[in-house]
């Protein structure tokens, strides 16, 4: 059977919270320092690594290596694929609320 | 380090989708059967029960085992910490869609 629960339009890869937190951060802007997600999400290294490796498996991120004056760094961007990834779990999201709220009125 | 990023908020126990559902759909009943659970989240019974097994660990979710006639049933209720948490999970979503509406005025 086919269902119409807001939750059957999330995606994992994308819902994963961390993973939310990268997207949406990398959305809108050219492109993002890894230093500067580590510390906006407050993750190790180590973990962000990872969730940057399954979003650009996906197709979702782009990753860059190069440096800043001597010191090697790495920035991600958001693909067009991320983007419209993302708008389809904010989208979902702001159905799960609506939902909520029409089943709470007056809440 | 703290942050205020939104996704910090956001809780693994709740915010995995199928565990939102079960969530979202359990909050405002007094209790909701299995099998409604089950087909309106197009999920395996196993895989509802390991998800419904992991929120009453936790404390979200009781379960009780009954029968509806002749048929063994289960029903799920949300606890007052289920109920708490979801809304906590709500309130950072809320947040999440509202920075990124704010990082796009006009969308």
């Amino acid at each position: 059977m086919t269902t119409d629960h807001p939750t059957a339009d999330l995606d994992d890869v994308v819902h994963q919270r961390h993973r939310l937190g990268i997207l949406t951060i990398a959305n809108g802007v050219k492109r993002v320092e890894f230093g500067y997600l580590r510390e906006a999400l407050d993750l190790t290294g180590g973990n962000l690594s990872r969730h940057i490796t399954v979003l650009a498996e996906a197709g979702l991120l782009g990753v860059e290596k190069g440096y800043d004056g001597k010191r090697p760094k790495t920035w991600v961007h958001i693909t067009p694929a991320g983007s419209a990834a993302l708008a389809k779990e904010l989208a979902a999201l702001r159905a799960l609320l609506n939902g909520v709220t029409g089943h709470e009125p007056g809440s």
